[in-house]
């Protein structure tokens, strides 16, 4: 069985992730820990009922921190406008100055809701599973919101591509 | 603290979903408990060092038993040119029949590599984790398959799209 331990490289896994098309979503917190948010495409559906999704989140940032911290989560996927603020809200630098640059709601769960994305879904964490360097928030749908103009953006091949 | 336990119903989380774009997959598994497959986008990245993704299989299905019982798994991210194999793919009564679908080889792990797919993840599963009616496998990446001609599709508002 020990073939079965060697892995592939660091690269072979970025170039393989590249042509996995991803979603494009900016995942805020507040609570006990403060207000937090970051750009993230690993969230995926759990289960239906009851209905949950998970994020994976690296707990080695500053905003891992906080995300380990509160229970309030809020996964905001974006509409193919908001390509330019998935860049900037990505920008570690910015800090709290993060938030100033769109227009949020205040979720049921206390979380920043994002005005005019394609579908915020306002959870609870309900599970922390953690796998070497990061996290996997397991979350409990409280809040589905669609908006009206609902569009679809994905990243692949290291960039984005608007849905037809 | 009772509002957080409410959540949304099993259509709100579908019509939700349907707005959160997806990958189109074909995850095997073979071992102990046989060869099985099935279609899934709840695939994500986990960490890039060690290489590792996750897959969710719902845990009350035939396959569902025997990726509980398996170690091997190899996640197959598809070529738009393969949209209607994932479509067959997926239909259940098919059972073993459905590998006459399509070409295979035999990935590091064990498990079937799908031919002319964009990017294959032969995958060993370390961890596994239950959340309801769902197992979250955590797998670490043995092996990249990755096509000369990988191109991109996506399942997003209850239909495929080829990424331009």
């Amino acid at each position: 069985m020990e073939k079965l331990e060697a892995s592939v490289s660091v690269d072979a896994f970025k170039a393989g992730m590249s042509k996995l098309p991803g979603s494009v979503n900016i995942v805020t917190t507040d609570g006990p820990g403060g207000r937090a948010g970051l750009t993230a495409s690993a969230v995926c559906s759990v289960t239906a009922d009851p209905p949950t999704l998970l994020v994976c989140v690296n707990k080695g940032s500053s905003v891992g921190a906080i995300f380990e911290q509160n229970q309030a989560i809020c996964v905001n996927t974006l509409h193919p406008d908001q390509v330019d603020l998935a860049i900037e809200f990505g920008k570690s630098k910015l800090g709290q100055d993060r938030f100033g640059l769109a227009q949020w709601a205040e979720g049921r769960s206390g979380a920043p809701v994002l005005l005019d994305c394609s579908v915020s879904f306002d959870c609870t964490v309900v599970q922390r599973f953690e796998v070497g360097t990061h996290q996997i928030l397991i979350c409990r749908i409280l809040d589905v919101i669609i908006s009206p103009s609902a569009s679809g953006v994905v990243y692949f091949d290291r960039r984005f591509h608007v849905l037809s």
